[in-house]
């Protein structure tokens, strides 16, 4: 055993303990002091380096919580590690420019569907219900709460369900979740690793895109005017049939109630059977009542209920939550319920008192006059252009399909919007096919566009598509 | 075609266009108005109703709206549906009693061990950031945001992880998620389907019930005092081996420098293979340096570091992350990055600021001291017994494992304990193989129970466990 002659510097912050632990974690990884060696004790090591006992205790403890060195009682400290143990940083850091997504748009218009409006979110209540909820007496809330989604929500959703969607379902069949997304993670892991998924094609492409990063079968299943075709259902024979009946993402189109009735039929033949209704934003309807849900016509106990507060309220908060028939909410409670819930304690709560206190319902009114305005005014402005472009599902929803017959490809009519600042997504982006219709189609997400800037973003756009044609020119000389 | 002779009640809430549509939706599922058969004009049945067109068209709309009725032009309005559609309530309400838990407990004291103080939370920093963010001027947050999470919250980890954990990586490498049961599924779907995992056993439990939730092989592997063994990884033969190193849970074992660089070199061997390190609390550690992230020796690019603020923070906050090497991560980027995030970008940017301001390390540097504190309590609580009581892993983090020689079974031990208001978890509750140790063993997660109540809950537990031995009694008689 040899000594260690380490100096120490006192004139920097480095404590000399940790100094020391570097010193000999060195001598190790380079080879200098080599397993089995033995480490001079404490106390000699101290009265060599004139430290204390206790800064080379510190040192060596370091050394064996971290596997270099280790206590033998009564025969001292040994060297556990052999050289060639260099740390070095991690290989995995890309150059920023590598990978870091230029974030440089000239997009002025974004007619994104997922897009909502943002200008009139009550801010002034949500933040008096955060500045509620985050408060030392609610401390208990900082733990992990009940993993389907705290019960004061749970309870909220489910009169909300009953009010707005005729729907009785008692909170302990309602999951909550941190989106869409999170909640089929779950849902499909309660299915047989066999089942057959059918989608709405075109439809909503994040669904499919979800169920194909899984090793499941995924068929496109044909859509007319009168919804999903139930027929080809029966012959493709599918497990489970992803549908948005009250309002067709992204044709606008509602299932006909005979076609609820086949489809419903259908699901009650095989045990196996499930339809999950995805009911993304039945709350924006501008004409009439709402469109009941499936769910409420769903006798057998087929229907998977998926409702979010992504387009009611807004995306980013990331709460959507799903409502289980009983076989199925008692194979997530022996199999599932070991997760924890994925969203916040903290905003659940906020959530429920913004419903309890009928702020959310106050907000759905007031959003439905506003994007009522927006649709009406687009209606408008597209009318002079009505010989070729027309407006398919306007009534409802938060977004619209323009058929453009202008002689333009799809790809044509992205590229002229793009050009001119002006963001519109083609309808083969939400087909499992990539089909292509003819005329072909644009969807226009208007939620997000402010309604003052609707008139320069939709003539802008339809400039662009339909060069001015003699009715307009007719109109401009008059 | 016959005249409807709807009875409307003029003195009622309910608009009269929706009396009426009730009455022919009625008439419709109940038979008498047959699949096919003419509705009245709008203007026949207004006059014969005496009341508006306007209202007959509404409540027409949402007949055909629904697909109940058809408007053909020129000819009229048609049934086009057969009866037998009557509306039902969905059967999956369970009555409450049936799947609604009771919730009453006699508990007084609960070492979970995801617990955390919650006592001492800044509550005000936390509510003042809060209040910053739910702003109007920052309305854009309400849209959705960046899959991987907020660059401003990515930046604050590469920050926190480069000072706290050794570890370079760029934000652009992080992945944010709501909590590692949604990022682990996120990363499974990144590895073929017939990868074999390996997870320590004893281990986090959680995790094995989400391999195994999946259709993969799960293997338990061995755990030693130096941490886990790699010799058998070799022999297994895994794909991706899932490790707590700088804290093994539930033992508290550091994983040795000389394993850390054996499971390196395993793993730099085959492209497949991947090792998942889990951080899950090396903030807490109370003597000495923190321990190095395995992640920080990684050359090879092999290591895929997951960290959460369930511990550092709060576990209701669900807020955690990984951080993936470059070839997971190009493939996420291709394959997985149209899941959107799964954090609302709202609390991602108080937990940002609140990183930014320092008040996280702040926060740290205090909980350090109390839950050290709270750890010196308990052993001196548990000094007297300590012929029968062992406390294993008592250096770091919010749980220890007592190891209790008293006669009785794990199961026994638990009783006892709940029978006095006490909650503790078993030690075979965290083995993938239900393995019972002798002598066995129980996790103690201590960080929960308030520091003044630590003497009472800590000696009645060991008190129902150890009656009064001589070495006690001896005690209390002087």
């Amino acid at each position: 055993m040899e000594m260690l002659s380490c100096h120490l510097n006192r004139d920097t912050d480095l404590p000399l303990y940790e100094q020391l632990y570097i010193y000999i974690k060195n001598e190790i990884t380079e080879g200098r002091l080599e397993y089995g060696s033995k480490l001079p004790s404490k106390r000699k090591l101290a009265d060599f380096l004139n430290i204390s006992q206790n800064t080379v205790e510190t040192a060596y403890d370091q050394l064996i919580a971290e596997g270099y060195v280790e206590s033998l009682p009564r025969k001292g400290y040994f060297v556990m590690a052999s050289g060639d143990l260099e740390y070095v940083q991690a290989a995995d850091v890309p150059p920023n420019h590598e990978l870091h997504e230029e974030k440089q748009s000239t997009i002025r218009y974004n007619f994104h569907p997922s897009w909502v409006d943002t200008e009139n979110f009550p801010f002034a209540q949500w933040r008096k219900y955060a500045k509620n909820t985050i408060d030392k007496q609610n401390h208990s809330l900082l733990l992990l709460g009940d993993a389907q989604g705290e019960f004061a929500l749970r309870q909220e959703i489910s009169n909300y369900l009953y009010h707005a969607r005729g729907m009785q379902c008692s909170p302990e069949a309602i999951i909550v979740g941190a989106g869409v997304e999170v909640l089929l993670q779950q849902l499909l892991l309660l299915f047989n690793k066999d089942t057959i998924y059918g989608v709405e094609d075109p439809g909503y492409h994040l669904i499919s895109r979800i169920l194909k990063s899984f090793p499941n079968d995924v068929y496109p299943l044909e859509v007319d005017d009168e919804g999903i075709q139930v027929e080809p259902i029966e012959k493709a024979n599918p497990d489970v049939v992803y549908v948005t009946p009250s309002h067709h993402f992204p044709y606008g189109t509602v299932l006909s109630v005979n076609r609820r009735t086949q489809l419903l039929n259908w699901a009650a033949e095989q045990e196996s059977r499930y339809i999950i209704e995805d009911d993304y934003d039945s709350e924006f309807r501008y004409t009439g009542k709402s469109i009941p849900s499936l769910k409420s016509m769903d006798q057998a106990g087929k229907v998977i209920y998926l409702g979010s507060f992504s387009k009611s309220l807004i995306p980013s908060l990331r709460i959507s939550y799903m409502v289980l028939p009983k076989p199925l909410l008692k194979r997530y409670k022996r199999e599932l319920a070991f997760y924890h819930s994925s969203v916040s304690r903290i905003d659940q709560h906020i959530l429920a008192q913004f419903m309890k206190e009928g702020d959310f319902e106050r907000h759905l009114n007031r959003m439905r006059k506003i994007y009522r305005r927006k649709l009406e005014k687009i209606s408008e402005l597209v009318k002079p252009y009505e010989e070729t472009v027309s407006i398919i599902g306007e009534r409802s929803g938060l977004h619209i399909v323009l058929s453009v017959n202008n002689g333009m490809c799809e790809d044509e009519l992205v590229q002229k919007a793009t050009a001119a600042g002006i963001k519109v997504y083609p309808l083969s982006g939400y087909s499992l096919g990539k089909n292509y219709e003819n005329p072909p189609k644009i969807i226009l997400g208007f939620a997000g566009v402010p309604e003052e800037e609707l008139p320069t973003a939709i003539t802008n756009l339809l400039e662009v598509w339909v060069p001015v044609t003699p009715r307009n020119l007719s109109k401009t000389e008059q």
